[in-house]
């Protein structure tokens, strides 16, 4: 089956309805070979132009380079929002209303894309702002991607994973009208079954013509591979109270949630216990994404280097203690300012040596570059 | 990685080596989430226009409608050339002149797709047939996209497959020098697992700052399924005599491939029994394509029922007798004739069965459309 096993499809949609409270379609639900996959697919139906002008769709800065790599492969525009990182990386509707404005003067902004939780950011959307992103969506006509693979990772206690489906559900008409593809993977959670590439898409509201085009073109690549298939089936049908496997399951799920929350909380307590660093609270996802200040000595040792400066900063950090950081500049970052995306994925005695090692680094690059 | 485990990569160099008699450079060798998944990469590189001239690429008429489709998605301009029916579906030199002159009038022809063995028509080609391709495609300067999947699947005593690289390798230069990608997959051979999505491709001659951005455009999708990619091992790096699983392994290669060889001689001895039926020998691959002849009675009724003709035999097929076939408009063919392709992957009792309910439908259809 080009778009997954029709039983692991319905289970897929169960799932739905049980983290939702709302009925879920299982037509509407597609198996793919990971989350990257159902992404290009359904970024590629925008790859035509509209009354001459190129389509352009909204990303957030910081965003997962898939997007910008893919609008680029495809010819979209690439629309940019900046996060807020003040308000712990949430999305300012007057920076979305910037964004498109500027944006329509050169294309025809389609869609926008969500993150949530965040890579390489790390934040949740709170309920109300996500919300306001479908009053805004549906004000301008653009479909939602809800980019939504760590539903499952969310370890600040203050927060709460809220689907778009769900909200949008639960706003009424005529924002649950809004067309919205929402994705989800085998990758993150607490599976983290990355090499067997799973995962799934749920299109809501997509126009019956569309999502037969998209239907279509998928199969081209004959199927999903199975075992991922079959994986999406576990993250979906999970052992329920009194089954045999139910007490292992619920034990090493919550074993590897509460390690994760764990590491969340210890690298942003080391980096905000560095000078020259902030780091907002990682609420979900996998990652930390701190800020760093470098000295206007280290920016121009950068220049001389050729390179940019937070570049510069994790080369460095690489060659002299084999730590291996991603710049902020890969994910986009607001001019003049300059971060890192460091994963929490690490066992805590290994995530330990690194920050220590870090930190000594850090002093180090400091005193050099004073 | 990206592009598959290092060591598998390096067991597919020497897998190719020792098919071929040649070096294979393990960097050149990718390994792929099936075959389809490597066409489909390479084949988006040729989606930009050339001196404001759309870019076309020669594809044989049949082919596997990967090619027509993904062409189609890309907006690459589809160059056909007509295989030789009366030549057991050779290449025929003078019509690839004449595709590729037709073509340069409204494109820039820039690559030529070969499926050898063939699908859905089952020819292998002859060594001289290729050199007379790889020569052609030299002096028209088109990269060679030898879909060579079913090079394990060769049942005819008097063929025998040759790999482009190693007829190129062996034509010496110029000819050595052309551009080639050739693309292998563990869905067919005797392994035949679809469902797992693994197989791999080699680039010979590929500009490297090409071949630079292809492997860049490939790592967005992450990296192939790890499964495929182990079961790629195993297609690569068979047991070796003497070791514990030789045996086995020998005697379950030969007893698949030798089913399939009896079931490809039963189904072409099946249809060449039947009246207004002709089918080349299936010297490879696993499929037949018989010609058929269709009463302009019958012709008539399709045109009433808003059907081809021979979509409209293979709809009374299968409804009639639950028979499923894949009309021949579905691969293309020479305007005025009618062909089908049916597998020979049935069992051979359920293969009996299958080609006595056919033979009598046929007879019944034709009393009904004389």
């Amino acid at each position: 089956m080009s778009h997954g096993i029709e039983l692991i499809r319905r289970h897929v949609a169960e799932y739905i309805e049980q983290r939702d409270g709302h009925k879920a379609n299982w037509q509407d639900i597609c198996l793919t070979a990971g989350a990257s996959n159902g992404i290009k697919h359904v970024l590629e139906l925008f790859c035509n132009k509209v009354d001459c002008k190129p389509t352009g769709i909204m990303i957030p800065i910081p965003q997962y380079p898939l997007y910008s790599a893919t609008l680029t492969e495809f010819g979209i525009g690439h629309i940019r929002y900046y996060l807020d990182e003040d308000k712990g990386w949430a999305l300012d509707i007057n920076e979305l209303e910037r964004s498109f404005t500027d944006g329509s003067k050169t294309h025809a902004v389609r869609a926008i894309v969500v993150i949530n939780p965040g890579n390489p950011t790390g934040q949740v959307l709170k309920r109300g702002n996500i919300e306001d992103i479908i009053k805004f969506a549906h004000k301008k006509n653009l479909l939602i991607f809800a980019d939504e693979v760590y539903q499952a990772n969310v370890y600040d206690k203050d927060s709460k994973f809220f689907s778009f489906k769900k909200v949008m559900t639960e706003l009424g008409a005529p924002y649950s009208c809004c067309a919205l593809a929402s994705f989800m993977s085998i990758s993150k959670g607490y599976t983290g079954e990355c090499g067997l590439r799973g995962g799934w898409m749920e299109l809501c509201n997509m126009d019956p013509k569309v999502q037969e085009h998209l239907y279509k073109a998928m199969s081209a690549m004959l199927c999903p591979p199975t075992i991922g298939q079959i994986v999406c089936d576990c993250v979906a049908k999970t052992p329920c109270c009194g089954e045999p496997s139910y007490e292992l399951w619920e034990k090493e799920r919550c074993a590897v949630l509460d390690s994760l929350k764990e590491r969340s909380e210890m690298i942003v307590q080391a980096f905000n216990g560095m000078k020259g660093f902030k780091c907002n609270k990682v609420q979900g996802a996998m990652y930390a994404f701190p800020r760093i200040e470098l000295s206007s000595k280290a920016v121009e040792a950068a220049k001389a280097a050729g390179k940019a400066p937070d570049v510069f900063y994790a080369f460095k950090l690489l060659e002299d203690c084999g730590i291996c950081i991603v710049p902020g500049s890969g994910f986009g970052q607001k001019p003049g300012t300059y971060h890192f995306r460091t994963t929490i994925l690490p066992q805590k005695p290994l995530l330990k040596e690194m920050l220590d090692t870090f930190q000594k680094f850090h002093q180090k690059f400091s005193e050099q570059y004073p």
